[in-house]
């Protein structure tokens, strides 16, 4: 009898026990469906409002570029104002984003790569930043240590594997330099689009170069020239890296100042501060392009000449040449785009003072 | 005067529209200075919300687990119910998202690769397969044309420049797909690990074959008996893959289609109606699996008895074996989860049926 009792009560816990993770599920189950209908219904509302502020944004910008067409120098000051609130403030958000471009899509999809905030833009824009600082450093580091090892240890003869790791760790570097330029575009940043096309270059010449068979003893010193200009020139754009990143970081931190500042000054204190190393900046990139066309032109030599006839070495050639020559127009145009902007601030001062 | 009267006329009305000028100038100075403003409120507000959703969406998720740990298996079918409307509805935007992983933050930096959306999540879903599918007949295409025109126009001996062009494109192919499933992986999907570090293995296959000295004449036959044998592996690998991918593809078609009619019942329609094609592939995949180990150990022997001693051969005889012992693995990993859940519904569906 007890025996049936202490079952019975038993079996009551039990299904007490039963009926009480049944409420707990069921409890469960109420949030969730509640959870998905806020979060459909957010993400709803979200959209909508997205899309009102997209259009007045599309329709300012346009608003924008009418009155320009038809305005003074004085009045000019004031749109840039406005144009630089549209597309520096949070409002960029709504603006339409540009075109992701063929690089993204090929390797990543149809996913979307922009940043809606701008402090994660500026956040993406500095870590792009401080990459370049690290890989500089290896910029310089690595092809510095093959050359002293050549001639210290292996006796004026490169070996393969490390030349070959070396390449190897260019195509990786310059595939994600690339990567992160083609999203720095999608963010906004108005990097020009040739430095994308010279690490497309870079890559280029980088999986050639893998391709490329170091040759052994007899006689490596003269097959080898080639590669060890190369290294050399390699070095050489490790330092102007260095250089160009403090300009770049300059640059980038006078503008997060002044727009904590006051955000509509950014376009104008650009770049004012950093003028003086722009002119120290100016002739390294001028001398190291003028190497980057000289050991394209050696190539090419090598090649016609008859002592390497492959084709990498052509190839090779043709491209450090041609990334020579773009670097060489792209700079100019910069400086003068630079100096252009900077006669008409000039005028328009002393306009403002005149009136 | 009536000269002096037309021009004072023309300068009034040239100071009349310069007026209008900054009128208008002014009202677009104004609408920016809104649109700013509105776009900073609502993202704001979006971000507040979103806290908000995120901390429920967390809380929710623990409770699901604590509950499931305590449970009898009939409310077990309920909470999974519960967990498939938190992870696959809306609400699944608001759950911390998985850290995207090393690869991803190497290439991209650290931009953000997540959809808030299902639909788009579906989306980059099935552009990765119609990728997979357009490049898996290329995978067939690319190395039968090597290897018929081998025996046809180039006599028995492969020439270096398509096949490194080949080696190209695979490490492209791979690094491409590499990034595509950590960004599905970053969305939510449940791919295996293995298989994101099988492409990782195959880059960096591809990258070893790059640097390997494709041997010419005389005797190339013997010596590029390896070469010719990756080309086999590689079409077989083609086959495979358009299998898998119809496989896949009528499993995502299920679930959108399943998840439409109920989002609830998405799991469980998952492995129905594609178990009898399941069956077909795992044989040509386990024979696939088979030939990829014995490439590698046909590599590694060549390398050992000494026909040919570069490191790459060694390299890549390794890497094909570690790859063949993984997706063996993995593949019965995957098999023997599918017949545990299927027998677990079974069982549930008896019993509830007995009840």
């Amino acid at each position: 009898m007890q025996r049936a009792n202490e079952s019975a009560s038993a079996s009551a816990s039990a299904s007490a026990s039963a009926d009480k993770f049944e409420e707990e599920v069921g409890r469960v189950m109420e949030q969730a469906r509640e959870l998905h209908e806020s979060g459909a219904s957010l993400l709803w509302k979200i959209s909508n409002e997205e899309q009102s502020l997209r259009q007045k944004a599309i329709s300012l910008e346009s608003s924008i570029r009418r009155v320009r067409s038809s305005i003074n120098s004085l009045l000019e000051e004031d749109l840039q104002r406005a144009s630089s609130i549209l597309t520096d403030g949070e409002a960029a958000a709504f603006l339409p984003a540009k075109a992701q471009g063929r690089f993204l899509r090929m390797f990543l999809g149809p996913i979307n790569v922009r940043a809606s905030r701008k402090e994660v833009q500026l956040k993406v824009k500095e870590e792009y930043n401080s990459y370049r600082d690290r890989t500089a450093f290896l910029f310089l580091l690595f092809p510095l240590t093959l050359l002293i090892l050549k001639s210290w240890i292996w006796e004026g003869c490169l070996p393969a594997f490390p030349v070959q790791l070396y390449e190897a760790w260019l195509l990786f570097l310059y595939t994600g330099l690339a990567m992160r330029e083609n999203i720095l575009r999608a963010n906004g940043s108005d990097i020009r689009p040739w430095w994308i096309y010279h690490h497309y270059c870079a890559m280029l010449m980088a999986l050639v170069s893998l391709t490329w068979e170091i040759k052994r003893q007899p006689n490596c010193a003269q097959k080898q020239r080639g590669v060890e200009l190369f290294l050399q020139w390699a070095m050489m754009q490790g330092v102007a890296m260095l250089l160009q990143n403090r300009y770049q970081r300059q640059r980038l931190y006078t503008r997060i100042a002044l727009g904590k500042a006051n955000r509509m000054d950014v376009v104008w204190g650009e770049t004012s501060g950093v003028d003086g190393q722009l002119w120290v900046l100016c002739p390294i990139l001028f001398v190291m392009q003028g190497f980057e066309a000289y050991v394209g032109l050696l190539l090419l030599k090598t090649a016609f000449v008859g002592v390497v006839t492959e084709w990498q070495v052509i190839c090779c050639g043709i491209l450090l040449v041609l990334m020579a020559v773009g670097n060489f127009i792209n700079t100019i145009q910069t400086l003068m785009t630079k100096s252009r902007f900077k006669a008409k601030m000039k005028r328009s001062k002393s306009k403002a003072e005149l009136d």
